[in-house]
């Protein structure tokens, strides 16, 4: 049985503007693939609410499970939550157990709960809260969306909160072969390997280090035994 | 005038994985936002016919240029050519410039040009060859998508050489100011310096570190003078 399908949606100028690098789907790739969860596609775009709606909404058509990072601050370019409802076609206003939790939270910490974080409490009519351990303004899943943090931590946080409730498909088992040849010499041979295991997935990826062109050679798949068979199989070929 | 918009396809199993971290994109976005144009959009899809095709034709009509990466080497897993070709219904076959290219090269090195290696003359119809002076296989442009490799050192050698082709805007000025208080207390001023200043783009980046919160502020415009005052403004704000 093919394993689960996800996508993720990041939000933010600032990553496409090349001021800051993305954290996040790198972190989160690792996590599904462990958890058996195929990661199948990920866009990322601005802060703008037609484009979050429509990105949303394509994602979340498209693919089992949706991850989005960004844009659920207290700041006037923190827009998801209602791209988010406005996607799913819910309203979007101040919620009683959000603002519970903000209240108390800041209570403890003597900061004013004013009407900037209040906005952290703004939650789609019909989402379950995603816990937040690092500064409790909680992300939420509406439908097969899970919304969370930008923040790395605070992403990274949620994502360990969400994976449990999801179901995970087999692990894929894979190995790294370098071969220290130039792809065009492995092309071939590696050709007829991925047709002789067509339940694998054997990717090429291409490097030069030193002026010597070589190739690691990934192979993956949900069968162990079989994933060895090619690996030894490959290893042969250019020993 | 608003600047010219571009989009970027990442085309790579190994990223959606986890295995591999794209290098590719945060280059790009650096890249464009020196030229002026505006990066709005990145979609990163796995090695698929249907997908890539899908994603080309979605992102070559919604923005000016696109630029992928990923997919145009030697091995069975490069299909990147065809589906550019799918996308734009262009027949897709060996070229005789980029065999010559090739040819001339393999000559040089003492390789054989064997039908591997000639798959990477595999151009569609109408296209016009991208320099590759790192490992001479070419990229390709057509119709307004820029089709290069996923090595970042050939990644980047394209790049160069395609974004004098290219017209952009005015180039952003931004500055970065970091406000060592939570956002929440930050989100009502900026709110407020943000709709005085409809021209610049305001962004809000938290971060905490050592148990402290804080956010840095981005303030990006075309206007160089607007950006000053507005950082200004915001530095008294906080002071």
């Amino acid at each position: 049985m093919p394993n689960p399908t996800a996508a993720m949606l990041v939000i933010g100028d600032e990553i496409l503007s090349g001021r800051t690098r993305d954290a996040n789907m790198h972190h989160l790739a690792g996590q599904l693939t462990e958890a058996g969860i195929t990661l199948s596609e990920v866009r990322i775009v601005s802060d703008d609410h037609e484009a979050i709606v429509a990105a949303v909404r394509a994602l979340s058509e498209a693919w089992d499970t949706v991850f989005t990072s960004g844009g659920i601050g207290p700041t006037h370019d923190d827009i998801t939550a209602d791209a988010i409802g406005a996607a799913f076609g819910a309203s979007v206003d101040v919620r009683a157990d959000a603002r519970d939790l903000l209240a108390a939270h800041y209570a403890r910490t003597g900061s004013e709960l004013n009407e900037a974080r209040l906005r952290m409490a703004r939650i789609p009519d019909g989402a379950t809260l995603i816990d937040n351990p690092v500064s409790v303004a909680p992300g939420f899943t509406l439908g097969n969306v899970h919304v969370m943090a930008g923040v790395p931590s605070v992403f990274q946080a949620m994502v360990a909160s969400v994976l449990p409730t999801l179901t995970g498909g087999t692990p894929l088992t894979s190995t790294s072969t370098r071969i220290d040849r130039g792809e065009g010499d492995i092309a071939g041979p590696l050709g007829d390997l991925a047709e002789a295991f067509p339940d694998l997935s054997l990717g090429s990826y291409p490097f030069q280090k030193d002026g010597k062109f070589g190739a690691n050679i990934v192979i993956r798949g949900q069968d162990a035994d079989q994933v060895a068979a090619a690996t030894a199989r490959l290893e042969a070929l250019f020993a």
